[in-house]
């Protein structure tokens, strides 16, 4: 499958963007350069930056509904920035030694510089998005914010999985905050009315839940050559999960002692692991969590349709909700 | 000695300001409300907030310059929310365990809501500001920025103390860019000249000299009972200060083989910390850096005497200038 042109047209402008945003000499520089996939960890370019959706988002809502690409710029930026910040926190609060197939920031640099170059990034992503204009930064922290609190729920959960209410107000926070912010920033730099603005966080609300279904999906039955992790890696990290909520809301019985035990413990084997995904598998959670997958895709399209995008821009769309209920990383 | 008039005129409406920026009903905006000593840890509401410097010299000099008040306290109250977001971040990075007498977040709550809460209040402060300004929030996430990267050479001294003039040059980010900046803040609400702004600039300079250095040597020459830490808990915790700087750059053959000994090792114990003292006092070092301070509090002064402030107002920075020079705490 290849991917959607919404993620690769503005790829090489977002990279530049975040090249520049991040040009400093400086020890944290240099290790968010590294963290962002644009240097490698002795300093020499690259580009392995992630799949960029947040400030694709954003550019393609800003020129479909008429705003300025050069002046958008700065803003898709700081998205990216923000959900990289988190990335780097996230990595040290769940003790992840990998981040994309490279070594996390905390493991070669300690948590201490970790949190610092998290710290920085935050900042420095506020300061690009003051250069798309007041109104913006401000959607840029009220999200940021969200998100936080978002990450703050998840942490709440550890051990004692939530149901699928409470899993679904975390991931709109956690992960939706950002996406949602993404299209808002579109529309408030082609000063959108506030119609318009309901209509794209609608959108983004299900696209978001959409992606994180989807990531939720891989995080289980995902191949280890196409995200890089081992299946059943987020049993094995007894994350918060759709399959793992609804597991929870199903099971039984044996089955129910049996989750119960391993997302219970502090360390989980590959026969917890096993053990685990069985259960979910007897209790039909992947299809239950692909219906709720394709709902909030259906949804997204229906929001679409009102997002006063062009045909073309969005068919674009559409190419890239496809690629998200199929993406295998 | 009772308190400088700056520190005491506003201190209400900054705690004010405070409690309705973290007025939330989350998890997180609880375990702020508590590092900011607005609530006990049952939530109970207190009064146990630090000095206020940061916002009380942003009040004051936005007072004299004839900017007002009202505008300039969201901004203001974000210059403490930056200030001790860096606290939270930091306690967990030294792993301090008490903080103005009190059990630190990461102590109570564990390192990774720590992370969580910290991360949080840096985006609400950023929030706080823009509701003065652009301009405003600008200076604050430069400051911010340069903040982080004083925090991370000071972390990069560990254990390898630095000489003096990298001391200065760190202090004058983790704590200089901070001060500097309330001053700043100050003088763009008052629509000053770049001519006094760069004159605040070189007032915050010294004044953070002066407090940094009177605060390193509170923390190895300090009284528990003033400072609530036992004396000479900078060396145990093998601080970067002047003291140690100087000591570092004064030391010769046994006197050094102690200072390196001391700082070099990972647990640090009463007798070194007796012995690191003697061959501090030995080097005439504590004289040395009350001179630096007097120095700096002399460049303060000058500073102040061309920064455009009334002639009460002026007397007042002078009040509190004296303050800097011998507060126990």
């Amino acid at each position: 499958m290849s991917d959607p042109v919404v993620l690769t047209r503005h790829r090489a402008l977002i990279e530049g963007g975040l090249s520049t945003a991040l040009a400093g000499s400086s020890f944290l520089h240099k290790v968010l350069r590294y963290h962002l996939g644009l240097e490698d960890e002795d300093g020499t370019p690259q580009r392995k930056t992630g799949k960029l959706l947040r400030p694709s988002l954003a550019l393609h809502s800003a020129g479909e509904l008429g705003g300025d690409l050069e002046k958008a710029l700065p803003a898709a930026v700081a998205l990216e920035m923000v959900h990289n910040f988190s990335l780097i926190h996230d990595d040290i609060q769940d003790r992840d030694e990998t981040r994309r197939g490279r070594a996390a920031v905390w493991v070669i640099h300690g948590t201490a510089q970790a949190i610092n170059s998290g710290d920085l990034l935050q900042a420095l992503a506020v300061r690009e998005a003051l250069r798309s204009g007041a109104a913006v930064a401000q959607a840029l922290v009220e999200s940021t914010a969200e998100m936080i609190e978002g990450q703050a729920l998840d942490l709440g959960f550890e051990g004692c999985p939530a149901g699928v209410r409470a899993y679904v107000d975390m991931i709109d926070r956690k992960t939706g905050a950002l996406i949602r912010c993404a299209f808002r920033i579109g529309g408030l730099l082609a000063l959108a009315s506030g119609d318009t603005l309901d209509r794209l966080d609608d959108l983004g609300k299900h696209l978001g839940r959409a992606f994180q279904i989807r990531d939720d999906v891989l995080g289980i039955w995902g191949k280890e050559e196409a995200t890089g992790k081992p299946a059943g890696s987020d049993i094995r990290r007894r994350k918060t999960s759709l399959p793992a909520a609804l597991g929870f809301e199903l099971a039984r019985g044996k089955d129910r002692a049996i989750l119960e035990r391993v997302y219970g413990q502090e360390a989980v084997t590959d026969a917890d692991v096993a053990a685990a995904t069985q259960v979910l598998e007897r209790l039909e959670v992947r299809d239950e969590a692909e219906g709720w997958l394709s709902e909030s895709l259906g949804a997204a399209e229906i929001a679409l349709g009102k997002a006063g995008f062009s045909r073309r821009g969005a068919e674009e769309m559409e190419e890239l909700l496809t690629y998200l209920e199929r993406r295998e990383r």
